[in-house]
């Protein structure tokens, strides 16, 4: 079990200078997305980085919800520069980017598919160094400044992929409250409820010492391994904040204290499923996001149709975890409790049911889309999404419960409608 | 907060060969000491390095409780040797032998002091990059695998002092729950106490946003950085297992379910200490360890008089938290629960009391020494302890209450009897 350095507090963001300076770091890449590059975040980073007198270089192209093409960009740009470390400011989009980046400029003579995860990609080994990436979240869900995952949608097959390496994590993550208070609701709530996810999927993911095959070398594991005693601690305790803070965060922009237990929240999920692994909930939400037709989510101002990742997860949930809870129904009759069900009185066999109305009221009092057909997709649609979680077999043969090309149609099917 | 990788399992020493070779490494040194050097730890080991082809030398003349001359032999041996790579097999004398060994191998030209903590030594902060170091834990206590700390007994002033950086946190702590059968259950018993202890000094050493000074520039802030809410969720989960293990795993020695949590609960003490640190009851013990008269601890095959590490920070503990729960009641309270304390008739003022009563049960029914008293100390020795003390404040400034050396005399007359 691998976990990143993390460093939090309100201002940290302007530490990053030094810390360049201490990894002696003279040449440097500071990766962001357009919106942002005019916002504090960049804005305070780009300060510290003057004021150490760092030479950097900004790459502000980063696109949200990235591509192979909008990875290549970036890997090209990172190639050409030939930097000595990297920061990323921004949401799991730009983390993720940068984490391509610096893997790829560091072996530039790897295919774009020699990391790219089984059976899309060639799944390699990442056996190169790579250069020190400092990520700085201004989102409160991804946790990619923890993970050693970069995901984006391959274009060429519609759908959302991802590599996967301890190699790729960041050096250091500096969880800055400070960059919480500018996000706009329905930001802090599909950024949350990928924390939630996070959390849920990784508690009952399919335990580490049941997971298979087991390769006799460790460099040829998984960064995604299954539940463990140890990701449990993060999963709860990370769960134990979304129940306690999401709907503070999500309404009021100037409860810090939510706010920043979110920030923290998301990073503590992301050492939970960045060393367990997610199931299903987010093999099925690859699809949703990758083939999204017209719909344009409130609050996400980008020029193209998309479904925020976060939602994308989160739609499922109910249908997923009343599947999954005949694996396990301990656990997802617990995570129930946490998030504020009544179960007191509650069967084990009704774990899941139990579990999907709680999410559901969650939703429901975020005001969050009701399922599948809010946002654009009807009964027709549902061979293509099964048909692009196929390939997700990084994460989906983490579910506790097998499945079959029905029982994802299935779970599409019971995740049209919510409420 | 930086968290070390760590893999659990039976068997996974078996993987140090593969996982040096992943490495590169190509001329390994392997460090224990004499006892374990003919064990299965050390063999199973050995056998990986030769099955991969690895060349290595072992170093078995590791002190058991190392002192600044037995790091010096272990440094020259590592000087010499010009290793790429080492493996620790042993207890935390061995793993902090190493973590020296690898610092001054790797800083040929510095003084012997210039990394030991202030005020005995200079604490400059590491800045050359050490070589990968493996630790292989065969105690169940000190969680060094985990931490970036190195303890030794300074003999010219007769008290025990450390080195603490970062940089000389083992690049892998591997995990093997085979390693606890062989135990005696001294060994179990007061190695746990370790862990005990590092997880209620960590848990209520001083919050991180109350430790002063706080340096400007990252790389000079102390490995030990104050209670935060990462290190508080491992001391919570430490704590829970060693009240649930650790009279079965000390009772015995053929159930492995609770050597084996113990040897968990050793690592996650150990995350969170490494990243909080600890106070008064470790500060106070390297005096009662440095300046042990003729003292033998029962089941430890060495051939000086000992105070074993655990031992000596486990007796003052009652008197510690005693004095020290004025400050944050809640949390000794909190603590004195899930060490088995019925707090629910408690008063908040009587939270220090209650916790130290827990521990004098624990320590009874685990037929622990009666105080100072009984392991050679008398109220002549006061001022010498308190004397020994006073250089410890790399610990003793993060208690959560400020102490005089009148407090430190009293906290030692208070445990010269337990009973």
């Amino acid at each position: 079990m691998a976990v990143s350095n993390i460093r939090y507090g309100a201002g940290v963001t302007k530490e990053v200078g030094m810390d360049l300076q201490n990894m002696g770091a003279k040449n440097v890449c500071l990766m962001t997305d357009r919106n942002l590059s005019q916002l504090p975040p960049v804005q305070m980073a780009l300060d510290s980085l003057v004021k150490n007198g760092i030479n950097f270089k900004v790459y502000d192209n980063v696109r949200v919800e990235p591509t192979d093409r909008s990875f290549m960009e970036a890997i090209e740009f990172a190639k050409k520069g030939a930097f000595d470390a990297y920061v990323a400011v921004g949401g799991g989009s730009t983390i993720d980017t940068c984490k391509a980046a610096n893997l790829y400029a560091s072996s530039p003579h790897s295919d774009f598919l020699d990391y790219v995860s089984v059976p899309i990609g060639k799944g390699k080994p990442v056996s190169v160094p790579l250069k020190p990436l400092i990520a700085v979240p201004t989102t409160s869900g991804t946790g990619s400044e923890t993970t050693g995952v970069a995901i984006f949608d391959y274009e060429p097959l519609k759908v959302k992929i991802g590599i996967g390496s301890r190699a790729i994590k960041p050096t250091l993550g500096l969880i800055d409250p400070l960059h919480t208070r500018h996000m706009p609701d329905r930001v802090v709530a599909n950024s949350g409820f990928d924390v939630l996810c996070h959390a849920l999927e990784s508690y009952t993911a399919l335990p580490y010492h049941m997971r298979s095959p087991c390769p006799s070398n460790p460099i040829s594991r998984p960064a995604y391994q299954g539940s463990n005693p140890i990701s449990d601690i993060w999963a709860v305790h990370a769960l134990r904040i979304v129940a306690k803070y999401l709907k503070r965060a999500v309404r009021n922009p100037d409860d810090l204290e939510a706010r920043s237990n979110m920030h923290l929240a998301s990073a503590f999920a992301g050492i939970g499923f960045g060393n367990a692994g997610v199931h299903l909930c987010h093999g099925m939400s690859y699809p949703i996001s990758g083939l999204v037709k017209t719909y344009k989510a409130k609050d996400y101002n980008v020029d193209h149709p998309l479904v925020p990742h976060g939602l994308s997860v989160v739609l499922t949930s109910p249908a997923v975890f009343t599947f999954t809870a005949q694996m396990f129904p301990e656990r997802h009759l617990e995570t129930a409790e946490i998030l504020g069900a009544d179960t007191r009185t509650a069967r084990i066999a009704d774990a899941g049911p139990v579990l999907a109305d709680a999410l559901r009221k969650l939703l429901l009092d975020l005001d969050v889309d009701d399922g599948l057909a809010a946002i654009g997709y009807s009964k027709a649609d549902i061979p293509a999404l099964v048909k692009g979680t196929l390939p997700q077999e990084r994460v989906t043969k983490l579910s506790p419960r097998p499945q079959s090309e029905e029982d994802l149609s299935a779970l599409f099917e019971a995740s049209m409608k919510l409420y």
